[in-house]
C-alpha cells in the first residue's frame, strides 16, 4: 500500500490556486462549502445505496466502481480543503487534535 | 497562513493505527464509512444552518464557532482517510487526478 | 394556497402498491431507506448550493427551478413514506406527537 | 396497519401555524429548509450507521430505537412540509406526479 509523501500544504496550495484562477472565492462561504461537502458525501453514499454491507466491501474492488469511489472521495477532500483554505485552518493539525481527543474518549 | 508539511501518508498511518488498536476494521465497510462521512458533513452544516451566507463567513472567525468547525472538519477527514485505508486508495493521487480533470472541465 | 384533502393513508397505500408490484421490499431495509432519504435531501440542497439565502427564495418562484424542487421534495416524501410502510408507522401521528413536543420545547 | 385519515392539508396547516406563532418565516428560506431536511435525514441515518442491513431491520422493532426513528422521521416530514408551505406547493400532488413518472421509468 502506498503511503503518500504529498503534504497537506501542497494539496491546499494546488486547490487554492485552482479557486483563485477561476475567481470562485466569492461563492466559497463556509455555509456554501459545508453544503458542497455534504452533497459530495451523498454522491459517495449513492454508490453503495442498495448493497449489503459485505457486498459493498466486495464490489469496491471492481475497477469500474473503484474509479467512481476515487472521484467522489476526491470531491469531498477538495471541498474540505477549500473550506480550510477559506478559513485559514490547517487540516493536519485539526486531524491530529481530533485523534488525540478520540484516544481519550475511546481508550484501547 | 500555515502550509502544513504533514504528509497524507503520515495521517493515514495514524488513523490506521487508531482503528487497528480498537479492532474497528470489522465496522469499516465502504458502505458504513460513506454514511459516516455524510453524517459528519451534516454536523458541519448544522453549524451554519440558519445563517445568511455572509453571516457564516463572519461568525466563522469567532473562536467558539471556529473550534467546532475544526472538530467537524477533522471528523470528515478522518472518515475519508479511513475509507482510503480500507480500500488501499491514495487520497493525494485521487485529489491530483480530480484537479486535473476539473481543469479541463472548467478552463480559466 | 391549496390545502390538500389527500390523506397520508392514501399516499402510503399508493407507495406500498408501487413497491410490491416491483418486488422491492427486499431492498427496503430501514438502513437503506434512511440512506435514500438522505441522498434525495442532498439533491434538493444541490438546487440552492451556490445561492444567497434570498436569491434562493426569489429563484424558487421560477417555473424551471420550481419543477425540480417539486420532484426532489416528492422523492424525499416517497422514501420517508416507504420507511413508514416498512416499519408499520403512521407518519401523521409521528408528526403530531413531534409538534406537541416542539410546542413545549419552544413556547410562543 | 394503520392507514391514517389525516390529510396532508391538515398537517401543513398545523405546521404553518406553529411557524407563524414563533415568527420563524424569516429563517425559512428554501435554501435553509433544504439544509434542515438534509441534517434531519443524517440524524435518521445515524441510528443505523454501524449496523448490518438485516440487523437494522430487526432492531427497528425494538421500542427504544423505534421511538427515535419516529422522531427523526417526523422532523424530516415537518421540514419538508415547511418548505411546501413556504413555496405554496401541494405535497400530495408532487408525490402523485412523481409516482406516475416512476411508473413509466420502472415498468412492472
Amino acid at each position: 500500500m502506498n503511503y503518500s509523501t504529498t503534504t497537506i500544504g501542497a494539496l491546499r496550495k494546488a486547490i487554492a490556486q485552482f479557486i483563485r484562477e477561476r475567481d470562485w472565492e466569492q461563492f466559497h462561504s463556509p455555509k456554501n462549502l459545508s453544503m458542497a461537502v455534504s452533497i459530495e458525501a451523498a454522491e459517495l453514499m449513492e454508490l453503495f445505496q442498495w448493497m449489503e454491507v459485505d457486498e459493498a466491501r466486495r464490489k469496491s474492488r471492481l475497477p469500474r466502481l473503484r474509479k467512481k469511489i476515487e472521484e467522489e472521495i476526491a470531491d469531498i477532500a477538495i471541498y474540505t480543503l477549500s473550506l480550510c483554505h477559506t478559513l485559514g485552518l490547517d487540516l493536519s493539525s485539526c486531524i491530529e487534535k481530533k485523534i488525540a481527543k478520540n484516544r481519550k474518549k475511546y481508550p484501547v
